[in-house]
């Protein structure tokens, strides 16, 4: 489902192009892969670069993203793909350091353990296309407290937190305890047993005694890297 | 359980008052009052007096609330009572317009339906404790478009929007495609049949196709309120 | 489970073909594709030929599909075969147009997005073998409120109105709130983490705040196509 | 939740009073009587009565019926409470036989046993409300097939069936195949243990392997009998 | 998990079979072939022969079957392989007719659908190695009412019934209301959407309001059978 | 709901007393006494006198029992009221035994624990109604061992055993493993967290390693009973 | 359900005292008050102080309570009565420290809010009855990790850990990162809205990622207690 | 999710290897090999070498067990490869008995079925790791009572017993009562239909009358092995 069209469109065959959503929503459309064929994608992300508009994509697997990096690169067009995270990202517009400038805000994005990795990445790309400056810390879930303790220094001042946890997804409590902005959890589907396909971790973050603490939905990164843009560039917004 | 409680404590017998709070975490201590006599409720208020701290408790029925209310009005204290919020306030270092001074940003509170009334009023009087401006906008639920359309001048400017509601928990998706801040969408228990208890509003909030929507607990008012100061303060913090 | 089976049988071996229900039930015998092998199917189909019924199949998918359409191409038969909406249609006794004549009634199907196709679809072509006359609008999904209005000339003096959406399930609501008619809401188990294969999506249905919103079972475009082609054929009866 | 006011109100305090909603969405604006105050429905009602509409209100218990008898009794307006269905109706400008003139359709009003009577009368009530003539056969649940047999005449050519039932949930399915209409299936919360609060007959109604049955909200008598009414009014509509 | 070996046992490495069960628990030993290799398989067969034991197995898919009849014809043993119930039962020291003498009493198996075989089967297969006699009955599901009328006379002597169908599982229910017999009810997994894996089934068989209906697990044919043979045995053991 | 009345009735305004029932179904009419008035239940049981039909009532209170008592003891009429199993026996034509003659068979109930009582007495009052010899055996749980094998004479040489238990719900396997006959597993309520009101019990008791187990609805003491007479009856009906 | 019943029994009615117990099972036995009346669960006192037990009942209400200690008052007996753990416990052999002596070994038992105290309070004096010597620790939920650093030195010695936690469940995780011993983890039913009566914490406890965490049932202070008495009598043994 | 690393760490690449755990938690690392590449996890295990561990991996498929053989083989260190356990696990410092010495306790693992050898040889494994003496006694599930009792002198004397079961996972609390010393209990994913995964086994050991018992998550055998190794090393500390 192709939640992300929305108005003013570019008929793209059956895609409809929204041009005028940076100014209504903040960002520009962002291209929902799952689902769509990587001629579709491709043809998309070519009408976007006529606009000036710099795309985004999520849920690009390999097949796909080995097209696309083909494709793009015959036009020397630039862009950025992570395989882990499974995000496609137009580079054209943007200067060599691929930040926007000046850089909107500070998140940091904190992953439980490793099995975590595609869900974090993909809310820590996401996050990058909002512009802010992120902060990445991998593999300090819950059973080792001392490791957190060792990174506070790094996400404290930051304006807002991405947690993503599986399992028993207690991370964002605790990370909530040391921070005194918003935090998102993101539950992740890793686990076994009764985790039931991310259902604890989900339940736990939506308890969480911590009272800075908002849920998104399991495995969804992309989402969590969008609200925590949105909430960045209101702190930088004056 | 009170999850508020955090480091540094004042001990009144079995209560532990968080006295540095303020400082770690942004907003100074609340008092969950489900499951704490009113004389020990009156106990912790008197123990913030002292230490010059407004106080701010949550889950205060009736019975609660007058004795409370009959207490501090004996000592000349000042104080703010929602009784459908089921909110105490003490308002005693604040000046006459009840709100602290400078404004730290802009809040929406929305609610679906007037049966939402106890958790959207919980989530605006939590909003008007953090020192931001709340506008609260109630009974447009997604079944009349054109009220919520009528109302987009008073919340498309916010820092941020907190929609409750219950039943289907459609209203966050419909009011995310109409703004550019970030969205916490609080369920409610309201409904009956196959809405069990809260569920199907909090798994529609989930799902939301809007990409700006984060979710807080079932009934969570206070939760989504707080989430959303944090959110509003840093607005204006630089 | 074939469930449409039913009284006075021609015997295929282990299929019993119902010739009496177009006159009980309104509409003759459809066949559930699933479970059953092509031959099985094909056996079925020239068993309603002779019997001067223009058989309808669901759940047929490519392979048995493309079998079908081999071997009555054969014998010159004309048959209308979606593979997107897995049906299969027998058009023989049908006029040029592949429409009966006189058209029964108007049934609109709308689709949330593009991965809703399937189950859309589906309803779509069930509706078209109905005898209503169908429109049918895809991807104007919850998240863009525009669109939907943009096209409330084309649906809102249908006799039914099928909505079909996944994710939080929100679209029937909104669309009960424009007409005046039944709206038969479809869950599709389109989505991901706490969509739960669907079920956030019915569940979100079920709780419409719309009054005229019933419900089928998630991925049943097949039933909402049959409910809307009853309810179509009733205003036009007299 | 007040889901059925929708656009243009009249201003009542807290209650906007939607005027211009026959004409929208086919009937008047419905009270839903729970989580409001007597005197509130009873100002609403009067407000009705002033702009010419004979208004209907759900869930209300048998003390706010009994002020409502007493207060429009005062004022010698007329009524009809239904206790049982919990439902209110003004009848002011309707002739003696109390029903609109002229009927629009034919519905039947099935329930499986005398414990779904609230929900069934519910049905009853809103469908006698929406104009219709209406059928009501009670106590024919599936252990005695013999008894809904006997009815059949009853209800074979009624423009829509609803059936209301519990426990399995399994009498709409066995209407389904004695009819050429529309079913609508109302799950109740009847039974015990495993039913789960009418979950049991939830699913056993959506899954139904009778074509012809759509489902509402467990207990949503009031719905099915909405629904029913806008398809029976539909067939004499033209 | 083999849950059929009990007390004595012949050692098989790492399986114990079980030979003075038939004393015990009135059949004898029957091997559950999830989860066991064929050559595991064929060796308890062995064992069993040595014993002077008919063994019967369940979950036998077609590769171990197809090694079990090429291993016992070489030895000119005489068995019976249903591929669709998965069962395998030895066949040496009965005499021709497959049956056991004298008939035990009578069971009837009735499936509500085609894609209820495989657990209909297995039923069966089980009914008639208990030695009763076993009329089986296809494809009567509940959306035919006429159907199972029609057969009545084939199974309203029998001494128990057992009624196997998955989707909303009313049909127990149905058979439940025309005989003065235990009917065991079988939930399958066949279904869609919202049957949840034969949950819907399941739940509405628990809840019938037919007094004479108890339930097996999801798919448990063989339960069904041999619950139904130890009933059928009781009524003849005089 | 009532589901025990089917089909040639005697009409008490909207009761309808099933007269010709014990001789389709085996055994007279039971009436469900919740849901129904004390005034009703003594309408039903003075036709059922009327008719020669000595009554049998579940889910009778204290307070209709009382009054049952009461009315008929004015009448001369003998009955047997158990208020722990809330059942209500006319015993008019039947001799000072209190059982009739002859006995059809032999049926055991056996309880885990003090708690499931109400359960337990319920399924023996029904046993005892439907002619059968019972024996009850109570407090026999898991936990320990030796209790159950110490009655194993009692229950051994049974038609079929009724296991009644909560908890973890693992009686009837162990039962199952001594016994050649059917084993009526009933789940009950009885327990507390993770119980979630009989759910662990039942989904324990479908998934019975024990061949031999069937199971009826959580709490569904009479339909245990009245399975249990059925088989019996059996026994010696030739 | 009685559980705790077992072998060899002192018939008191219809309760059976297990007298052998503490030799078989390591310690007494233990009576649940719940569904036992108050005169009940006297007998069971006196009876086991006549054959020299201490006994321990768990579930007794403040009115079992005032009626138990008024009694056994009357005769000079001592007793521990803890309202908030509804535990009672004889003390009649036992020495004036109200310890056994000597101690067996040291358990702590923490919990996260003092919303938990029920539950913790049980796990206490269970711990204590068991012989062992116990901390207690209250109020160090996981929302402030200082607190529970605080309390390190008290607890890291133990031979098992007791935490009792609602809500997200997180606690015992965090513990469990702490020490070198086996952690029991309590889920509690405290907390609203999506922590469905303890399910959640029940969940995250399960899914926990510290290697040395157990669970039992929601709300079981008692078998939390129990079981870590007979890790710490192990301690000793030698 | 690497939950096992934990302070202070070899920094291998994005594996961070614990040296300190042994001191700290009481045994060494141990890697959780699902999710890692076989190349990871050789790194891992030559830099414990090098630190003086004899590292221990759970979840090591065939193909990496392969892998992992050929590699130390090559470089002449012993390992123990269990390829149904799915552990590996180095033993180039530990004596020819492959135990460590002196033994630190018994531990029983007793399974339910062969279909659970996975979990039970993993807790097997993980037991033996821990330097426990350890008896294994299989397929002894609750059907076969006398089976259980045969074995009693092997694990009647043990420090701790595992008990590994599927289905209704009722074996736990028949040990249970048993033995005077924890049980741990670990449900198993075998089963189908309503045993939904593991969730039956779940809840019946949860809820085990028992009081001995408690539960570690669904297939868990490493966490099972791993508490009961804690528990067993406790009882010779001193």
């Amino acid at each position: 489902m192709n939640c992300f069209n929305e108005t003013s469109f570019a008929d793209l065959d059956n895609v409809q192009l929204d041009l005028g959503r940076q100014a209504r929503c903040g960002f520009p459309e962002v291209i929902f892969g799952e689902g769509k064929t990587k001629e579709t994608i491709l043809k998309i992300f070519r009408s976007m670069l006529e606009h000036g508009i710099d795309g985004f994509a999520t849920r690009i697997d390999r097949e796909k993203g080995a097209f696309l990096e083909q494709e793009l690169t015959k036009q020397n067009y630039r862009y950025r793909y992570n395989p882990v995270a499974r995000t496609f990202r137009l580079l054209h517009s943007i200067n060599e350091r691929e930040t926007v400038s000046p850089v909107s805000g500070k998140i940091a994005v904190i992953s439980a353990g490793t099995s975590d990795a595609p869900v974090a990445e993909e809310a820590y790309e996401t996050a990058l296309w909002t512009g802010a400056e992120v902060v990445f810390i991998q593999d300090v879930g819950i059973a080792g407290p001392h490791r957190l303790v060792a990174n506070l220094p790094k996400f404290q001042n930051a304006d807002t937190v991405i947690v993503v946890a599986g399992m028993e997804g207690a991370l964002p409590s605790v990370v909530g305890g040391y921070v005194d902005c918003p935090v998102i959890a993101v539950p992740t589907s890793v686990g076994y047993g009764a985790s039931f396909g991310g259902l604890a971790a989900l339940l736990g973050m939506l308890n969480s005694c911590a009272s800075n603490v908002s849920v998104v939905n399991i495995d969804a990164g992309f989402k969590a890297g969008y609200v925590a843009g949105l909430i960045a560039k209101k702190r930088t917004a004056k």
